[in-house]
């Protein structure tokens, strides 16, 4: 029904979304890989993004799996898309380097999409898992994204 | 059981915390009110926390709403708290001046506390609710927050 | 844009509903209010939907905010509607005569609801919150009801 | 750190615990397996827990994934436990001859774990997904289970 994709191709167009979002840019993140129904986003950890105690702040890492699931659910949908919701729960502070957010479908409807995603921290080349989400996402109206 | 809480003390102690949080600067977040239970964050509405539409970044306002439960449940249950989990609904793009984020407590127990969060964006003078959230705030054991 | 509506009969509409729904009708539930928004559903309390512990079993008070949830949005909506998505935070055993859930929309779209529910347990008069829900209420195409 | 956990003995003592809960009963729900941080209970379609398009009411499902996450939870907390909060996507009516929910831990601490629940309606040998949920797991306090 679609030609095929071309992988590198797709990753270097979800990267250039990414590169129009201000606050994406604000925080660094890297789109590291782009399929059909799966991304890997990366927030490099700095200190500019942790809270009072030294974690990589509750918010950051919200970032991150809200901005993975909808790049997932969007690579399904066709056209631009957004998360109408989404649940997390942290398990366990993020302290490290790196934050890793992957997220994949679980189900594709005609307008909308549920995706979970995992978020680790990876420190000194070991990932732990840091928070665990799941959401919907929906395709946008084209009049809604002018 | 407790001393009478001074409300303008109060207000301090959370702005205080506040600029404790690299992140929460980092947005130019604001605390305007924090009282037992609840809590007003504001975040002004800059270029930098923007997506690829123009609208808030669906991060920004999940940090709000997450920043904010974490506020009104740490309140009630003494020492440091964090949030466990939470689940936000976006209903509107955030498009205006603000974010203004006020939750609430609704209920409270030994070591942890419910909470309700809605999300508005003030535009010329009004307000329209953008997302509404509902987390479980813990408190964290002593050990974990130095 | 619409008729006015007879409360007396809109909530004799819910009622109708609820008795074509095996699964309410199992649990005795009651629909003591219908409003556009709004909904108030009784579940009494008896010894078939207890868990081990001798509480009313959490799925019986899900069932309460689900189906709660999906009134109050599906007043607004128009024709069939369910429930997508929801979360429940349980704050309380329910322990008591009869669970309470009232449920109201926060917020309408042109295919979505998003509402709220309080579940309360009533015992000897009174009343104590038991769970605090959130969730989407979707318009059914009307293919899928059939 | 604990002796060797024989599996028919685990999965009787869940199905005793299961024959506890007067509302399981009343749904007529199976534990099918039953490993640490895992399980998979199943609950046979008949027409008393449909809604009234003919689908099993969503109730029924939100009880399948809450109940399968406690057990998946539980079983890695030590004595009772409960489910704290959960989050549930439904993605399909669920039509067809048996709801099978199949849960795990995806993290476990030392008083709560987080878990994640897959539901599918089986029909004619096949296994379709229609629900997914997420969810925080408690050990409930002995004072509490009395």
């Amino acid at each position: 029904m679609t030609a095929a994709i071309d992988p590198a191709q797709m990753l270097r167009a979800g990267q250039a979304i990414l590169a129009t979002q201000p606050f994406s840019v604000l925080l660094g993140a890297e789109l590291h890989s782009f399929t059909p129904g799966h991304c890997e986003l990366h927030v490099p950890i700095t200190d500019k993004i942790r809270q009072q105690h030294g974690f990589v702040h509750g918010g950051v890492v919200s970032y991150a799996a809200d901005n993975a699931l909808t790049y997932a659910g969007g690579s399904l949908l066709g056209g631009a898309a957004v998360t109408s919701e989404f649940k997390i729960n942290y398990v366990r502070p993020a302290i490290g380097e790196r934050l890793i957010a992957r997220a994949h479908a679980v189900h594709t409807g005609s307008s909308q999409a549920v995706c979970r995603c995992d978020v680790f921290v990876l420190t000194q080349g070991v990932e732990k898992l840091c928070a665990v989400a799941q959401g919907t996402i929906a395709r946008l109206p084209a009049a809604k994204t002018s």
